[in-house]
């Protein structure tokens, strides 16, 4: 029985450079386990959704770079290379573009969030064929305070959630969304999508699914993938 | 030159069970390369403060097993134990009256942060000293959202700060806040602080300060403790 009838498009945008973590190598193109971290991100969906279409998104200058990589490591998850924008709004709408004419479900994922669990990429695309849309998101495990002026007071950390990947959309809705104006308030595309004029949904997601900016993260992406292998 | 005049004290609580971990031992007794949680602990902040008397609350019920654990594991880390109470503010309350009648400054510290940097601990000392407190937290990396009725919106990020420990209090100030009734709006002791009428300070803190709740926080602890020996 098949029970998801639409298309699935997964975007993988990678679009950083090495300044956070100290190291002129940009993230996405980290060592982990002998692997590129984007090469894990890779896999991880096509591990997931066999007949998923995957578009990576790429500085133009990085393209290169990332194709000798392949090469060298083996990264054989077939996927499309799209070059990506100024911003991270241009990158995802060059993607969108590419799709024009497609349909289907559409997942936004982060390049270097490599960890990223099978269920909750499932779940996303299961709610999101139900409510046309899926944010995967996660409790706060500590306390929180909100800065105003002369000092801060504290939060119920109840009331909110931290924001992860992938964020899943209809495919043309998202690409409705994008055709707005960019604006400073886009701070990921479930914002985008909100713009224009729609709710979202929101998706359990994973403390292990982090977002690999600092040194202490790769680290800790060596201890998940030890313990993954057993 | 003495920088510091006033006299230390640090109140490691933990009163943690096992139940998040899927395991029957407390985490706070969990070994992390070949020691318990609990004892990293301990010894960051001896090796950062030579000079600092050091309180740990522990359910009673688990005194025992604690000092079999240093006998076995060799802790040597001076340190008093105090009984804890039904919950975390009776647990720091019993601490504080074990210090009446001392003068100084006292920081309260989660005993499943073992990670937490010297420089941090230092910071929180001399912004205490010169402001009555500090509060170690950190700025958010993910964007995150407020849950409301039917739903959730974007918001700002940059608006806040999850807190970590440890909180370095004027010793007579915090106990004069403890005084008060309990109460549920106390998640931390900058709650309790500010609930009798003053304000606190914020110290950058680090996000390699993790708080051991997870199985892989400790995997991640695993790694940091492996880079850190080199």
């Amino acid at each position: 029985m098949q029970i998801f009838m639409s298309k699935k498009f997964v975007v993988i945008v990678a679009g950083g450079s090495g300044s956070r973590m100290k190291s002129d190598v940009p993230k996405q193109f980290l060592l982990l386990d002998g692997k590129p971290v984007l090469a894990h991100t890779l896999s991880r969906f096509e591990q997931t959704l066999s007949d998923a279409e995957i578009i990576l998104v790429l500085p133009e200058t990085q393209v290169g770079f990332w194709r000798k990589l392949c090469e060298i490591h083996g990264v054989t998850t077939p996927h499309q290379v799209v070059n990506g924008g100024a911003t991270r709004f241009q990158s995802v709408k060059n993607a969108l573009d590419y799709l024009e004419g497609e349909k289907g479900l559409v997942a936004v994922h982060d390049g270097v969030r490599p960890f990223v669990p099978a269920g909750v990429i499932r779940e996303a695309f299961e709610t999101a064929e139900i409510t046309g849309s899926a944010v995967v998101a996660v409790a706060l495990k500590d306390s929180v305070r909100r800065l105003e002026a002369g000092g801060s007071v504290p939060a119920d950390r109840s009331q909110f959630r931290l924001v992860q990947t992938p964020q899943v959309f209809g495919l043309e809705l998202l690409q409705q969304a994008y055709a707005q104006q960019e604006s400073p308030l886009f701070t990921d595309d479930a914002s985008v999508y909100e713009a224009s004029g729609r709710k979202v949904s929101l998706v359990e997601g994973s403390y292990g699914n982090i977002k690999i900016t600092t040194p202490e993260d790769l680290w800790f992406g060596e201890a998940i993938l030890k313990k993954e292998k057993g």
